[in-house]
């Protein structure tokens, strides 16, 4: 039984020892490099392009710009196809731009012998533009008189929706509700995976091979092939090992302009490998977004109606666009529970700023941070315990989702209260700490998050998964759902083997996906991983084990339903599942039959149309230096619902890497533009400020483990929601010792000084 | 309809233009280097190897001696596991030998930094040796007292059988028969594919990868895992592109050797590539046989009775042993039919040259040369027309051979000696050079050829396919039988097309092999990969085609029965092929499908339980000058029936390629060795004589096409055959316009000097 060990990954060894190989590890030595131009303007347009010096340096191959490119607007956003064309991503982009959107955007690009004639070429290319003035903010994007950055999109609005459950202008009139009213801000903040985004290209025959640092292989095939206009089949994916994403690279980042730019120097191969500042400044980022809530409630601190407003950066360039702010309102409408009515609107608008695309967690801190800020203070000014308003308005078991069809089958989110309240010892602590005086004090806070699983249904949900036998009983599994550091190659050994019955080291992963051999799949994102590819392993594992036995009966000569798999021997049930013969000895019989030799395999897709919900909280208490503006986290508890857990161990590590995500996002992380030029301020890892190790107390995970019924081996999210809490739990601790509600992230110390300034403690 | 079209070879744009990588293309930069100390004496015994002052030369890493090596004995012939231990291999190798069998036998093994240190290093071992004297030849071997090789095998006969089909003594007895007697040799030579052996492996966790120049990759894994006693999953194997093969990469050479060297180290990546002087004396070559044959004619020309013995020399190891003798002695049962009885004897013996293994023909051009030697002398000693005496002999329509249950159901022999009769003018030619004087003179000579399909039953014969379907209706293949440079990468293409109903342009097919993902096959060799491959191309295509006709129906509402595929588009049959839907926007439709989304692919064994008899002839027209003992080939044609072409293009490159291997057998190749040392005299490109451009005429290929019915695109054999005539008709040519039967190949001057003088023509 493999299920709920905590084995080694099964990437470990590699990856410890150096020897994994990674995108550009695996370059060719005579690859050309590709370097790209970057706009010296924010907004604006490019009238001309003098590339004539800079295609004299020795070295310079080919140079590409703006206006050599075709005009196939394409989608950029990790998202399977849609038949319905109105679920499909926004087409917006093209491989280099002569409208330019951002400080930064991609208007030329020089294929060189080496990095240095490169560079040295981009220097020499001189470019004459037009320049509007810039526009950073979603407000400023809506004003009459903005420039329009896409023109099909007037007042800059990406999109906007608005629903409301219930009657919400009755609802508000009910006599002696209080109103609490709050505007919550979060930060443009980036992914900072360690590998950058990389990628390298070639022609084989008249189709094109791309190794990329890829979250999203299958989905990354068609993007290209749509931005370059080809038969999708004549594009092939193949993607390593590889150093991170958390979103970034569920997008279709370089990989088209580096196919296009092979194909302009006849397929040679060419590679294009960002550096961390073109990462932090042209890839994706988290949208900024600024919430507007108003809570209409009950003496007895029941919730009666609420509004929700979201106003979402969405940067230059579409990436997945309105889905971020939807998400958000998702969690807004499930996590607590209106008794009678609300109401949400979200704005999605582009901007000067960075294309902000998916991130861990995709649109849920920031609607959490609002959310469970708001409601510390509505609980905090009526005088309730926190823990108790939240019991009492929080979604009720049995909760079904409208939409989804989600059920909320257990009692989670008061199931993981109740364990981190222990844990972190908050009730003595909430005592201890609510009468300080002095520079220094403490306090204790926790947030709930919302989470669900995969994302049907908006949009299909499926992940195929190959199986083979090998002579001596052990397998290899395939499937496109990708390792990403994750851990996910480790739980589909874990899986497989669980349900074939056999060792897990019997089986071995092919962790590297490619296009044209690994069965289709959509890839990472979404904490789909355990839930949909879990469900392809079952099925798969399921129908090799069916045909494993078939043959078993006939080699052993008993019926198959007396017949299973039990630690790689054929055993009997009815005899105390005595061992008939082992897995190895019936494969080689099965492989080399005379009569009838068979590879055994399997291969099938299995389509999710459900989805779950993935709840929990966390608990945060913090010491603040008041003059000093500093907070200092002492202590950070996590507690998840995610079902049965596969390996311990590793969900542990999700836990943690996701706490670190939320300790940066609440307390440290924010891009910085300046206002005139639109140029990005701190795209480095010295001045962009991430959680060190120092900054980090000792991380505490914390686990429920109800069974999913809807997931085969009792699953759902992992992967993301660790990430979601965090900012409003140290938030609410901060107001704990402090009694300041601060409403924007992070908390940084200049933050700090002007809130407590304004609150009259400095 | 891609079947039957000479279209362009699927890799030819990656081969011409030198971008298609082989196996030491894809080595790592900071890969080690290995490299093997090979014995210097023939005969004998390592006492003791002193590597002190070796291992002192800086860059060195590891040196492995024979005394450090598991003793598992293991096989090295490409060919499947047998769940019947008799029919394995024989396993008589270890990783390294303390028992020397051959000059340059492999003794240790150095891995170093860089291959200058890898060779100081080399020179540095001291050896110590007990040396026996050297055996070169069976008959020498069989003698009493010579050294045993290897200790199960006594006299060194590594096997002996006999087989008398009918009452042969009394057959033998008929009145008025006439008898004929001969002895034929022929040389030990090599394959000379351009890539030398070559490989390089690394460790994975507990397993270990490995690339390699192979024809064989599940084969060699299987062998790989013995040689080194590990479970057969823990070995992944990996094949590019290769070089050629021609039956040496039927072998495992040194992928065991170099698999184990990298576990020696921790698991570093080591490779192992030999030089071509290591490739001619230490990898495989082709049995040298002396063939015995005794025939009994009626006057009128009937052949009553024939006996064949064989000596087959099979070098220093087992490696395909037997089997090549065994071929021979097929050929020689059934190309003709005795009247009353035969009989054959063979034996395969050990002796210190080279290791005889698989090449190009399996046995059958030895056998086939002393055959069709000997019944040209027959006839012409009985003045009966050539080709009337085979005709009047040759198997009849209708033969069934009692063993492979084979049908000769076609008069293909007469047919391609018809065409070929045509070709060359061979009546016109044969009056024309009947009476010729002077040191100069011409002839033509001709040889029929029998060859059989992949190796069913003596072994069996099993080959997977998987096509999966993309979104543009384009597919992709994967099979293991490997593309070595004949083309079978191109006709697998252009068979899926014709069975799936798209253009072969649509094909894309998965040219390197990967065990860990390759469904399960046997790789390239007995010319099975049309025949074996073919089936299992045809069983999965069909099988997609079922699926995809199943949800055409669906989605165009017709029943599936009116359905087809035609150039890419779901038809209506009764409508006239009228197009309903193409398959892209069915694939794209399966693929997203809200309700029951599904990669479409087939995975499938076929297993091939038939043989097909291939046959056909060459003639050969020679000028001969006397006194110079220097045959001129002016002009040769091949005729072969080998059923339908898929490619008459390639199918034309196949057999010239055969041709060229068999004026290189006939006329110039053989491997020397001192008598004295046992050491190879010319194994370098320079000494042994390769036949040149110059030394070939217009290569003619001629095909009969018929449909061989129990092949499903109705192919048999046409890789090997093309080799087996060739120097029997150049012999026959020699004889037509000498008069003088040279019995003994290559026609080198030297031998034909010898024999024009022993004949009294100088």
């Amino acid at each position: 039984m493999s299920i709920g060990q905590s084995i080694p990954r099964v990437d470990a060894w590699e990856k410890v020892s150096g020897r994994a190989k990674y995108t550009d590890d695996l370059v060719d030595r005579n690859a050309l490099t590709a370097k790209v131009l970057h706009s010296t303007i924010a907004n604006g347009l490019v009238k001309k392009i003098d590339t004539g010096e800079a295609e004299k340096i020795p070295g310079v191959v080919k140079i590409i710009t703006c206006f050599d490119v075709p005009d196939f607007p394409y989608p950029t956003a990790g998202h399977p196809w849609s038949t319905d064309p109105s679920h499909r991503d926004p087409m917006d982009r093209r491989l280099l731009n002569k409208r330019v959107r951002f400080y930064g955007d991609d208007i030329a690009a020089v294929i060189a012998e080496d990095e240095i004639s490169a560079s040295r070429a981009l220097r020499a290319i001189k470019v004459e533009y037009e320049e509007y003035s810039v526009i950073l903010s979603p407000e400023d994007a809506m004003k009459d008189g903005a420039s329009i950055l896409h023109e099909e999109c007037p007042g800059n609005i990406l999109k906007h929706t608005s629903v409301e459950d219930g009657d919400f202008e009755a609802a508000i009139k009910e006599e002696g509700l209080l109103c609490f009213e709050g505007v919550y801000e979060t930060p443009i903040v980036q992914h900072c995976h360690i590998e950058t985004v990389t990628s390298w290209a070639y022609m084989e025959n008249d189709r094109i091979v791309i190794y990329s640092s890829t979250q999203i292989p299958h989905i990354l095939r068609r993007i290209v092939a749509q931005a370059l206009g080809l038969p999708w089949g004549n594009v092939r994916i193949i993607k390593p090992y590889i150093g991170g994403g958390f979103g970034n690279k569920q997008d279709s980042l370089y990989e088209p302009l580096n196919a296009f730019l092979c194909t302009k120097i006849g397929g040679r191969l060419v590679k294009l490998e960002l550096s961390r500042e073109e990462v932090f400044c042209a890839t994706r980022v988290r949208h900024a977004e600024k919430i507007f809530l108003k809570s209409w409630v009950r003496h007895d601190g029941r919730l009666v109606a609420r509004s929700y407003k979201a106003l979402s950066n969405q940067g230059a360039y579409g990436s997945h666009g309105h889905g971020i702010a939807a998400k958000g309102t998702n969690a807004f409408r499930q996590l607590y529970n209106d008794e009678k009515a609300r109401k949400t609107e979200i704005f999605t608008v582009y901007t000067n700023t960075a294309t902000a695309g998916a991130m861990r967690g995709y649109g849920t801190p920031q609607a959490v941070f609002a959310i469970e800020s708001h409601i510390e203070d509505i609980a905090r000014n009526m005088n309730i315990d926190p823990l108790e308003f939240r019991f009492l308005n929080m979604m009720p078991v049995g909760y079904v989702d409208p939409f989804t069809k989600n059920v909320n089958r257990f009692d989670s989110l008061r199931q993981c209260v109740e364990a981190g309240r222990v844990q972190i010892k908050w009730d003595e602590k909430r005592k201890r700490y609510a009468k300080q005086s002095g520079n220094v004090r403490r306090g204790v806070g926790m947030s709930l998050f919302w989470y669900n699983t995969a994302v049907w249904p908006i949009s299909i949900e499926i992940s195929s998964c190959r199986i083979l036998l090998n002579q001596d009983g052990s397998v290899q599994i395939q499937l496109a759902e990708t390792e990403i550091g994750q851990g996910a190659d480790t739980v589909f050994a874990q899986m497989a083997a669980h349900t074939l019955g056999i060792p897990w080291q019997k089986v071995h992963v092919i962790s590297t996906q490619d296009t044209d051999i690994t069965p289709f799949g959509l890839g990472a994102y979404g904490s789909r991983q355990t839930y949909v590819g879990g469900a392809a392993v079952h099925k798969a594992a399921g129908m090799l084990k069916e045909k494993i036995l078939t043959l078993a009966a006939e080699y052993v000569r008993k019926p198959v339903s007396d017949l299973d798999v039990v630690d790689g021997n054929i055993v009997q049930i009815s005899h105390n599942n005595e061992k008939l013969v082992s897995l190895e000895e019936l494969a080689i019989d099965t492989l080399y039959h005379i009569e009838h030799a068979e590879h055994l395999t399997a291969e099938v897709t299995a389509q999710v149309k459900s989805n779950a919900f993935s709840l929990g909280c966390a608990f945060a208490e913090v010491e603040v230096d008041i003059p000093l503006g500093k907070v200092t986290l002492l202590e950070m508890v996590n507690c998840h619902d995610c079902g049965t857990l596969i390996n311990p161990k590793t969900a542990e590590g999700q836990v943690h890497g996701g706490m670190s995500m939320a300790i940066g996002f609440g307390m440290f992380e924010q891009m910085l533009y300046v206002p005139k030029t639109g140029k990005l301020l701190n795209g480095n890892l010295l001045d962009y400020k991430l959680p060190t190790i120092l900054d980090h107390p000792r991380l505490q995970a914390h686990f429920i483990e109800n069974h999913e019924p809807t997931s085969p081996y009792g699953t759902k999210a992992l992967g993301e929601p660790p990430t979601v809490p965090g900012a409003s739990a140290i938030r609410n601790a901060v107001l704990h010792a402090t009694g300041v509600a601060v409403n924007s992230i992070p908390l940084s110390p200049h933050l700090l000084f002007t809130e407590f300034k304004k609150a009259g403690l400095i």
